[in-house]
């Protein structure tokens, strides 16, 4: 445990200690608990849409949850700083902490890239308001720098929530931190019989090690443009405008100008050929995919086009 | 995951179903946004001090909890019928869920086991007013009874929270249900990245399989009593009163008419000579403890007792 909170301060320019869980969702329970426990203010801003975990304060208006769950989260939409100073002004002195992915990856949409001095701006905001800045990186960890996405976006978080592809498939998530929040993190009571697993943890440590030698988050990147610039030119040999938003080793699908039932049709082509690909949730890089992968991958979608048959065919049977 | 789900309805008497996540937390979290859900009611009633994990509901008055968090958790005395009987009467058709380990086993304090007539009362209260019963296993769990600690107690709840040590360590928890949860239980949304990894599941079924054969519930009780009786009778050598309460598979040690302090000294000693005892919480047994560990362990504790001098000379320094 103490190989590996090493191993992520080392890696993780925000991180100056580093704490443990399962799950994502815990990691970004317990986040909220330390802002909240740092400022003794009550209110979390997020990002419309923004998904956070199962917790209940994530989960509005869903079966079994209650007002109460949420009574203290307020939203603003992506890219909108002037609704982040409304709600400061709304809530003065109240407002915790503000968590976010680092660039917009919802369902069922094109995901969007931070403005250009968009985070710069919400950094300065927080800064200013003493408000707690976590960036939720349980998708995004260690795909778009392996220092942290904040250094790519220019921007110092205080808390940021690492899971998924972490310990690469061991279960295991991480909140690290500045030395800001450290005195929050010891006060909070967060744990979990399970939490403290030793393999997983080694298996994290080896994994980040790996991935600081290959340049793992380069590697994915290159090999998302490589894919996402092969699906637009086969989509296009078939008439198709194809859509890759979001960072490249995570790409979201589109076809353009159609309806999300066609985008699905095409996948579930794509899927009973061998390739499995998302229609509403973006997809992930590995550092495992090769050079044959692709070729394969090209060649599925292009037989899945096929399959799909003509934009002309499709207006007509829309 | 399917063979374990069915294991799990194979071998629980009350379980229809099951679900599974990574701790005891999500299970219990789980099945509160479960009995909310097949209600529309608000209210959780818990034992006083009670623990049921980490999730905010769960954290009153703790750094980085808010009143909302805690707004609809009630909490009634361990035995006492009468306490819940009030509630219900004070919030009439608003109590979604009672939830309770099967017998006390809280901090710093003997546990207490349920009294004559207890259980039958609060299934007979939920049943008449329509409330969830759940009882909390993440402890208990496979150590009372292989089918359930209230087929030992005597009636059936509609949800039980499973997790410690069902994978022998592995990460996993599991909730299990009766049919008339099921519907509520596809309407909640709870999931997370790592609940479904295989080899948890894999450990888990090959651990309850291997429990069942071998009967390991009876083997922890039977070992848990000549534990006790020969802890009790090493005590008494030495000229102190030793309290073992629960369950014999998961003692809670105390000396009686001692401080804590006094107990965890004695402790201490025995951890320093490699007996891992806890002064503040309830033990656990093992199906792995041989006799030869029980010869070992009652050296351990006599040579503490010596280290630790006799009543009269603690009298004197207390």
């Amino acid at each position: 445990m103490v190989d590996l909170a090493e191993t992520l301060v080392d890696m993780v320019d925000a991180a100056d200690w580093a704490m443990f869980s399962k799950n994502g969702g815990d990691a970004t329970a317990q986040s909220v608990l330390i802002a909240r426990a740092a400022t003794g203010r009550r209110k979390i801003v997020k990002i419309k849409e923004g998904y956070h975990g199962v917790a209940a304060w994530m989960q509005e208006d869903r079966p079994g949850t209650t007002p109460a769950d949420t009574e203290h989260v307020l939203e603003i939409p992506w890219n909108d700083l002037e609704a982040f100073q409304a709600l400061i002004d709304q809530h003065p002195n109240d407002i915790a902490c503000f968590i976010s992915s680092a660039y917009e990856h919802s369902l069922f949409r094109d995901n969007v890239l931070p403005a250009d001095g968009y985070w710069e701006g919400i950094e300065a905001l927080c800064r200013k308001h003493g408000i707690v800045l976590i960036i939720d990186e349980v998708r995004t960890g260690f795909r778009i720098n392996l220092r942290g996405a904040n250094v790519e976006y220019g921007f110092t978080p205080d808390l940021i929530c690492f899971g998924k592809a972490i310990a690469n498939g061991f279960p295991l998530a991480a909140l690290v931190g500045s030395d800001s929040m450290k005195d929050a993190a010891k006060e909070v009571y967060f744990t979990g019989t399970q939490f403290f697993n030793a393999a997983p943890m080694a298996a994290a440590r080896a994994t980040l090690l790996e991935l600081q030698k290959i340049d793992g988050a380069q590697m994915m990147t290159d090999y998302g443009n490589s894919l996402n610039k092969g699906l637009v030119a086969v989509a296009a040999s078939h008439g198709y405008d194809f859509i890759a938003s979001g960072v490249p080793a995570m790409p979201y699908y589109r076809i353009e100008a159609s309806s999300l039932k066609l985008h699905s049709a095409w996948v579930d082509h794509c899927v009973s050929r061998g390739l499995y690909l998302l229609a509403v949730h973006n997809n992930f890089v590995s550092t495992a995919h090769s050079e044959k992968d692709l070729k394969k991958i090209l060649e599925i979608a292009d037989d899945a086009f096929n399959a799909l048959g003509s934009p002309s065919s499709q207006a007509l049977a829309g």
